[in-house]
């Protein structure tokens, strides 16, 4: 245990939750299962939105805003969506409270009762294809691609900081088309956006992959999903993409005219992420000393530590470091310089390995004599000396390099982890000795999948899109499968 | 009425509402008091997100993230803050819906009601500072330089798009410092931020002030505020910045030692603008044939639309038309391109200027042969031919231009439509005939402001804070009085 964090060898549990306080990311707020998400954690949640908001932009996406309650009458809608959504939802049933007769405070006043309740939206497909049905008249308003930030809530038993809170942020896609061809192309541009954020921004490994009928969204024909591993073994779904065909147009009643006239329903789509994304970043690339974040997501890219024992070394030291900030930010580079006297070189030290600040440099007075600067990794910590007119090309660098080491790492960490088992004994002996991804032969039923869930806990994560065809038998009934898929212990 | 547009002359009220359908800017949900933010309309309010949040940040400012709901007994720990907010609020009582036996749908669960109400937040000091009390000890905790981008909800009887909705998107800024000066200082830093960016961006002149008693913030010391006119001569409260004193550090026990170790309570702001600021932006500008949009704040700046008849000249128009969406975009400009042929150039020029996109060039074969394009400006109007060698210097130039002569027209209308009067007579006449602000003394009592709002339905709008020291007689009572205060009627 260093600086309060447990060891993710002792209680991995709990090293989450020591991270997630220990690096300012989040705490509980006073209402049950809703989290405060804290400045340091916000700051990185709006530079995954950025650049979500960029690709979604540049694939032709505009954002609009739906309204946050949901007619009850609305959810019923449609036959599978209520079943999967009216079980955890928060109901709002007055809209006024009086003062209570006895002076004790406020009271809901009675006479203030809602005629219809309203639900705080667990998701806006109901309230959006409720719209969508004024606004698509002809295939000429067709395609309409809109996404939409919000909060929503699910009234969850058990909640755990960004992996599962009552209420969360996220975005919600919502796209609707003329042809079912259209809609199965957008849901799969839409996973393979998520794929390329979750690799290349939070360089995160995922896998891409169909769900099983059991395990997809409320009213979807397909769910597909981008599925990651964590440290522990466990998979975490991070994203997913739904394939509605035309289910919501079908219960909203929204039908378009096609070039001929014909009257036609639309076909949809939906596709979100959310801030359990956080969670997923924080779990996939975190140590024992802290936080680890990739360069692309990280709020400081570069802290600027000064060492020093004089009030002259200090100015020069400050005059340098100046100089350094200046050049790295012009080269788009994100640095703090901590000048900060109400605390020491190594607290500022372990500071930011707690938060995970990419590099960090320090400079003291033998640096400056030598014209030098010491360079700290906190992927790696390893420590490099560079001259101080190789700053400049050097730290840019680094950050490529270390968003790619992380990568390498994590996707190495899922090699590893990722095991093919062709027995039963196989399948529980693995995911109880090492956990992680089990590709193994399923029959295709949810009878078996059921089985297996109790049995074991371990679900069917994902049917992979790039799984190659091979004849074999379900690992669990022994029927024929032609296809391996990817089981694991799931957040 | 030009395209559906009521004239303001006729009908102001419905203008409004014209416009806000027309140029698709939102419309009313399924929700009684709810609205749909367009995704056009959503793009302006991203693009005066983007600004504020650049200026917060500029000023040190973080954001951060907290919960939807309070708890019920949380909004009576401040006395006039309760008061204020808890008779227009939406509550959660219960966590789930069940099936309806008689197979009808679904209905609330009675076995899950909350033991405790939430609140629906109206505004988030409570949550925030029952939060801030875990966050706060020393005075090296402080200033804690917060905002927050939220949905909010009041539960208003009468709404109007944008200017008065049940749910409304805002950001609210929630700081708390060590000593009464540095809050005070950061409430009128913040009143500052607000009148610059309605001023520079929105292209809206204001008066900047202070709230009288009655007016002011529950819960607040003092309320400063931002006031703009509207073209039909009433007034609209565009943002505030409340110095909240220790009141919400009192309520929820929020202390830190100071310097010497000794307990104090901390002082605090809070200041909020809202998507009213919208339906501000609309009414500042607009005319009778739609959106006037100050370039600063135009989703599109310019657009381009191509007049041909034959193939041929489509396509040499097309090419000269993307290489000046190139050079414009380089010149970081906002250009669209229409190049739709399902939509004929009148179609088009009719449409934007709907949308109040600034500028629009138009190139037709003749332009071709001459080497020239034909633009015009949304604002005026008017029309002038150049050369193409020029568009990559004019258009910048002309958004500047527009952006000024939009903001000089509204500051123009103001001073016509501010009136100093020194009679109730005078008072009531200008009223009644003209509108506007009204420069008039008032003996400083509640009781008069109430009278007169009692019997003209004007409000004191705010005591200006540039206001000169003047002897006088209340307007109203004839009571002594050393400063002339704004009336208006008022949205």
């Amino acid at each position: 245990m260093s600086k309060g964090i447990t060891n993710r060898a002792d209680d991995y549990s709990q090293w989450y939750n020591d991270i997630v306080k220990k690096a300012d990311l989040a705490e509980h707020s006073p209402v049950r299962g809703c989290m405060i998400i804290k400045p340091y954690g916000y700051s990185i949640w709006e530079k995954m939105q950025q650049q979500l908001d960029k690709m979604f932009k540049e694939t032709g996406h505009t954002n609009a805003y739906f309204p946050l309650f949901v007619p009850k009458s609305f959810l019923s809608k449609e036959a599978a969506h209520v079943e999967g959504f009216a079980k955890e939802c928060a109901v709002v049933t007055h809209y006024r409270l009086k003062n209570n007769e006895d002076g004790t405070g406020v009271i809901v006043d009675p006479d203030a009762k809602l005629e219809e309740e309203l639900i705080i939206r667990p998701t806006s497909e109901t309230v959006i294809w409720s719209t969508y049905k004024n606004w698509i008249q002809s295939y000429r308003d067709l395609p309409l691609l809109i996404n939409q930030w919000a909060n929503v809530v699910r009234w969850e038993m058990r909640t755990r900081l960004f992996l599962r809170t009552a209420e969360f942020l996220w975005q919600e896609g919502h796209t609707a088309h003329a042809s079912k061809q259209e809609a199965v192309e957008e849901t799969i541009q839409m996973l393979k956006i998520y794929a390329q954020f979750a690799e290349e921004h939070m360089a995160m490994p995922v896998i891409q992959g169909k769900k099983s009928e059991s395990e997809k969204f409320p009213g979807a024909i397909d769910t597909y999903c981008i599925e990651a591993l964590m440290q522990d073994g466990k998979a975490l779904q991070a994203g997913t993409s739904h394939f509605l065909g035309q289910n919501f147009a079908k219960a909203f009643d929204v039908k378009f005219a096609d070039n001929e006239g014909k009257l036609e329903y639309v076909w949809g789509t939906s596709w979100g992420v959310s801030t359990r994304l956080m969670g997923a970043l924080i779990m996939a690339h975190s140590d024992d000393n802290g936080l680890v974040l990739p360069p692309k997501l990280a709020p400081i890219q570069v802290v600027i530590v000064p060492i020093y024992r004089t009030d002259e070394q200090k100015a020069a030291i400050e005059e340098k470091a100046n100089e350094i900030v200046k050049l790295l930010r012009s080269k788009g580079l994100s640095v703090q310089f901590d000048k900060r006297d109400t605390h020491k070189p190594g607290w500022k030290f372990a500071e930011y390995e707690l938060k995970g600040v990419p590099a960090r440099i320090a400079i003291g007075p033998n640096d400056m004599e030598n014209g030098t600067v010491e360079i700290a990794r906190r992927d790696t910590g390893e420590k490099t000396t560079i001259s101080m007119d190789e700053v400049g090309n050097y730290l840019p660098q680094l950050m490529d390099e270390i968003q790619d080491s992380i990568f390498k790492k994590a996707h190495g960490f899922r090699k590893d982890n990722l095991t093919s088992v062709d027995t039963w004994d196989q399948f529980k002996e693995v995911l109880d000795s090492k956990g992680g991804f089990i590709l193994a032969h399923w029959d295709g039923t949810a009878e078996t999948e059921d089985k297996i869930k109790e049995e074991t806990k371990a679900t069917i994560r994902c049917i992979p899109l790039d799984a190659v065809e091979e004849e074999g038998k379900c690992v669990y009934s022994g029927k024929p499968s032609n296809q391996r898929v990817i089981f694991a212990r799931a957040y």
